[in-house]
């Protein structure tokens, strides 16, 4: 069971980096995403031409790939109307907390992830949680993480690993990440292919993805990009 | 907030004990319910009929209730097959765990409880969990709804009170207990209207209620009702 891992992969870079990690790392991995009817639903899109261009450039990397699952969660959707669900702008609350939050949408992934390892005989469970990049979502943090990791493996009677290898790395740290996993190959399907901008802008490319350069996550891919071209020579 | 409870009411026996206990403590109750393509999905069409008596035989609490809300969890019939999804026979593995077990069926049914009470501002969320009767279900017991507590309080920011009644009371404290909360009126609305029968069986009144009076769960309330009448008297 602990060289098989399951990768929480939504098509966008973050996840993308994770499951370079995993293919890195295991024996054999199987990957999961999650439809709620999001806005940028293009993302899942683009999740299927990451996949299959990992597994053009990276023959080792194709061999480890299993089984792929997504699960239907449109009913997030009802549940929290927000701008990753409904066309409407961006907004930062006084919290600090963007409208993007679907509260504890993490925490259930996590479940859904645990209840397909759980029938799958697979032990890691690899999700791109950042703390340091964590854009004010609470279900992103370490301490969020290990309390779900132990409710699960009481509730579940088992033993998962839940690992987020991007926990304490910036934006940029994640670009260099990406480089020494799969090298230009690899930040080169990142850049083409994953996606991360809210407004699900897919018509422009810049030298670090295509994205309307505008909206907060499309700027922080943006400075993470150029951090990591600038720290790097 | 501390006043107002969101409860996860299936339509069965236990839930049907906390709703009343929870409408004899607090001054404003929501009700959530979990479709999820069940092989007795009669029991969520007996929480309809649970509501409106107890409206009916209760004026005041009748006052306190809010709203029902469902929540479609038909992807948990596609995750796990067992008999509570598909019409197959009940069994038990060898580590005394029934095939109607669905993984971490009750942290997912929090966490969706979670977020509709982190947008209607509830406090409490009341579930009818028993470590005392969990039939080898790991996600019943107390340590794991601790766990998912501290969860969902972390990953939300905010200080849920998730509370058991029943946590430690067997099947026969729990008749004993609706007796208590709401006389004869409850115990009848219990016996005439609530549904346990893991096969559907609505057709054979017992003393008890509805039920094939073979599986596990009609076995299980029988027993508890038969015990708690003897005791009691």
């Amino acid at each position: 069971m602990s060289d098989k891992a399951l990768v929480l992969f939504s098509g966008g870079q973050d996840s993308t980096v994770c499951l370079a990690w995993a293919l890195s790392r295991f024996q054999m991995i199987d990957t999961i995403g999650f439809d709620y009817g999001q806005y940028h639903r293009i993302e899942l899109d683009c999740r299927q031409k990451v996949i299959s261009e990992i597994k053009r450039k990276f023959p080792l990397w194709k061999s480890k790939l299993g089984s792929d699952h997504i699960i239907d969660l449109s009913i997030l959707g009802q549940i929290s109307q927000t701008a990753l669900t409904e066309n409407i702008s961006i907004t930062i609350d006084d919290s600090g907390l963007p409208n993007t939050f679907v509260p504890g949408r993490n925490l259930l992934f996590f479940i859904f992830a645990a209840a397909i390892a759980y029938q799958r005989g697979f032990k890691n469970l690899v999700g791109g949680m950042s703390q340091s990049d964590f854009s004010g979502y609470p279900d992103c943090r370490k301490d969020t993480i290990v309390a779900q990791q132990k409710a699960l493996n009481l509730g579940m009677d088992t033993n998962f690993k839940i690992i987020t290898p991007l926990m304490w790395l910036d934006k940029a740290k994640t670009w260099k990440l990406a480089e020494n996993l799969g090298g230009v190959e690899l930040t080169e399907i990142i850049i083409q292919h994953t996606h991360t901008c809210y407004k699900g802008n897919r018509s422009l490319l810049h030298s670090w993805g295509y994205g309307c350069a505008d909206c907060p996550a499309c700027l922080l891919r943006q400075r993470g990009y150029e951090t990591w071209l600038r720290t790097d020579s």
